[in-house]
């Protein structure tokens, strides 16, 4: 049986992420998972103006995205319970550049993708940023046959209705291909 | 050791969800995994312009994410590889439809939600939906203590890089809550 509960955004699990971003020329990291996909170069996030960070994306005109695996739950839980303002952050973890110079990135994370900023959407309490990957770096131990392994990656899945993270869990099928079964003719 | 893979989007793994409009007064749906979310009820779909749904969507000023679990995979897949322009894919679900009125939903999937059309970003081969919650679906059979359970809603996730499907693990840890551990004093 359907129950009605209102308006209630269900879509999750999401991917939990690091933006990162020079704020005051010093690395500086917080934990977001409402991201998304728009094309297929093109990541959106959803940071709520209140945050430290969004300064440092729009002087810098870039961010990074990192994806942490489970191993990190601890400082990426943490990177979203201080603030910037208060705390160093960047401490935590071992931190490079890339091509865009001024878009600082986790080294722990397995994957790493730096940002050029293209628009920012102004919804009344959140600053969308929209950005293009410009440089994507990736830990050689999570690649199978030179192919980002999502089983060795072991990203961190959240929840917003209960608050809480997930693991990722096994491979299920091909996409663009289990549904051939019901293709007629 | 990293790998510079050049410019990839690695934002993976992403909610698979089968997104609903009306087409000349017909339920369609389209299998979409390019989802975000931008504040707490804004959700947007990135769907290449190609697609028989986006006019439906244009049209009406609304549609539907339904999210379905691992046992509907096929179903899934398929909404996917074959197009509303030659089939009536909506023959395969149970439809319904909610205070909007023409945002068609699927009965058999655990989670639906009827979204208002708020804007659209014109992107050169995607048309970004933009839109906002306006009521949410769901099976009684999925919630834990009056709360959405995706242990139970079983959804599939999707992963480019390597094209599959991947299903959901166990619970890891409560969100704000496992990174204080980290906090001093």
């Amino acid at each position: 049986m359907k129950v009605a509960l209102g308006p209630k955004n269900c879509l999750y699990p999401i991917l939990t992420t690091l933006v990162g971003a020079n704020v005051n020329g010093k690395p500086n990291y917080i934990t977001i998972a409402h991201v998304g996909i728009m094309d297929f170069m093109s990541i959106s996030l959803g940071m709520g103006k209140i945050h430290y960070t969004n300064a440092g994306i729009k002087e810098n005109g870039c961010f990074s995205v990192n994806i942490p695996s489970v191993a990190m739950v601890k400082e990426t839980d943490y990177c979203g319970i201080v603030s910037g303002k208060k705390t160093d952050k960047a401490k935590l973890f071992d931190n490079f550049y890339g091509k865009l110079k001024t878009a600082p990135m986790i080294k722990q994370c397995p994957i790493n993708m730096e940002c050029r900023l293209n628009e920012i959407i102004d919804f009344p309490r959140h600053d969308i940023f929209i950005g293009e990957v410009a440089a994507t770096y990736c830990d050689e131990a999570v690649m199978t046959d030179g192919v980002v392994d999502f089983a060795k990656v072991r990203p961190i899945l959240f929840v917003m209705n209960d608050k809480s993270y997930w693991k990722l869990g096994e491979r299920l099928a091909k996409a663009w291909d289990v549904g051939k079964a019901l293709k007629k003719g």
